[in-house]
């Protein structure tokens, strides 16, 4: 007999706000939408659009699935952080300007069920752990590349959280002492190399100096316009300079990458965000790099791969963050 | 009643060999005794000498407290690893030169008694977290710091292996990717910055480009002398140089354990070996390095100590391993 209960999963990014219903053992997405967040227009106008999105996905899978009202039974919050997960407090969120916000609390009074909140890039590792690229490991990393580098660890099914919820903050992983500043006030962290903006920042360094290249035609000759985007576009168009800042990122992620897999021994690495659509320009020099600074054993024992659920990880992990808060692990 | 187990615990290193009887509930070791290791003499000649000293330590438990032949449960022994816990062989030990050596059966068939086998570092973690600096805290990472730089993760009252037993390889984690060569081949490894010979040789850098310092003195003239222990020498002698050495040592280190921080989030970081013997002048400027570099949410919920129980803590960490293995966890 099927199951007939159903988790509602939320995953509010700095960029945009994903919501839809997910079955409880895993089948497809129901009611999925996704809107921009526009921080901008400040909590209320964030919050409130979350709680529209959310009524109008749980009718809508009621409509597609004949769920009675009983058949939702809770709801899973992937947010940015770090937050508190027993108050379900977001603590600080630099890009949403939120401190000590009650997110959970205000989200399960307005839709009255249950809810369970957690890091969006832990949400993300799990949702990949449950149906995603890890469905058959038992412990995976999962790199989340975007404005910012997010991290989230999965062991023995269950998100590893830390002492103070802050567990997996890899982004700031120091690969370069006297390196490159980063937006968190200090030098050579990861994500002032292999960000989104981080990648474009260094595509214009190169420019800058004269190097030839496709890029600028690509950004209408306005070089403030090149983008990680405009990089994964002029690899696509065979551009041999863009091709070569991918492998410097790709290098830069696997020193980075290298460091995870002597510490932790994952099982799996799986990155994801726009730069996987470089393909074979980030992974090829991205496992080379690993397997030169991994210890032998560990780089063995790890698959690096791409994101198997891409932009719906974040719904489909909120579900499960939910599920397991409440039910226990997943298999 | 108190219990009348007892676990026989082995800890073997580079350098030498410590063997104890740890009561099961953790009351103070039976039997110690420490000889060197001389792995020059042969694989044969190093486990008949553990074998021996097994049998005095049994011996001589025994007779102070009155123990019955039945009273040994076990034998949890560390080793330098890698190694494969599940058939109990050491993978490979460049300093003892064995390759998928069986220790583990080799001294259970011997001694007659139930064996398991770990890691020396994770072992040394486990013994901290046990009856250590870390026996009030849930998680804990430890560092010992000597010829090399092991780590031990003990997370909820378990040693965390990894997907396959070299989780914890911390000495290898890149700090910058263009720095010191490393023994493992590589460039930038924690170790070639801050074990006891990455020590001595930055310290000998200097002293060769003319810096005023009391090491010369201390090594009698022969900077080939000059180890790591030669430069805690001159820092108790007041020696500004040496000082001088330490913190950089510190910045290299706090580097590392800021990163380590940021990805496990742990209560606790346990620093061990003779850096220790350094003290504030080791501990303030890597706690101060780590402020700067780790997440405020991590650093925050982490303290960094030192040891507490020094050169025992491999041989009650091996008798603790012993213990999670067969009993389950500690507390």
């Amino acid at each position: 007999m099927a199951d007939d209960r159903y988790i509602v999963g939320v995953d509010l990014g700095g960029t945009s706000i994903n919501v839809g219903v997910v079955p409880f053992d895993g089948g497809p997405i129901l009611g999925m939408r996704s809107m921009p967040t526009e921080p901008g227009r400040g909590a209320k106008s964030v919050v409130d659009r979350m709680i529209g999105m959310m009524r109008d996905a749980m009718r809508d899978a009621r409509r597609e699935a004949s769920i009675p009202e009983s058949g939702f039974v809770g709801i899973g919050i992937g947010s940015p952080g770090p937050l508190d997960r027993a108050s379900g407090t977001v603590i600080e969120t630099p890009n949403l300007g939120w401190r000590n916000f009650p997110l959970r609390d205000l989200i399960a009074n307005e839709i009255g069920l249950d809810a369970v909140l957690d890091n969006d890039a832990n949400a993300a590792a799990l949702g990949e752990y449950w149906l995603g690229a890890g469905k058959d490991v038992d412990s995976l990393l999962a790199l989340t590349l975007g404005t910012g580098i997010g991290g989230g660890i999965v062991l023995g099914g269950r998100v590893y959280h830390g002492a103070s919820d802050v567990a997996g903050e890899v982004g700031h992983m120091t690969i370069d002492p006297t390196g490159r500043r980063c937006n968190c006030g200090n030098y050579g962290c990861l994500e002032a190399y292999a960000s989104g903006p981080a990648i474009a920042a260094r595509a214009v360094e190169g420019l800058r100096s004269g190097v030839a290249s496709a890029l600028p035609e690509l950004a209408d000759g306005d070089l403030s316009d090149v983008t990680a985007e405009t990089v994964y576009q002029a690899i696509v168009a065979g551009d041999l300079y863009a091709k070569e800042v991918m492998r410097e990122t790709a290098a830069f992620l696997g020193t980075g990458v290298a460091n995870l897999i002597n510490i932790l021994n994952p099982a799996m690495v799986v990155i994801s965000g726009g730069v996987t659509r470089a393909g074979d320009h980030l992974f090829e020099p991205l496992r080379g790099e690993v397997r030169r600074r991994a210890f032998r054993q560990a780089a063995d024992a790890c698959r690096i791969v791409a994101s198997e659920l891409g932009d719906m990880a974040g719904v489909i992990g909120a579900a499960a963050t939910y599920r397991v808060e409440r039910f226990g692990e997943l298999d």
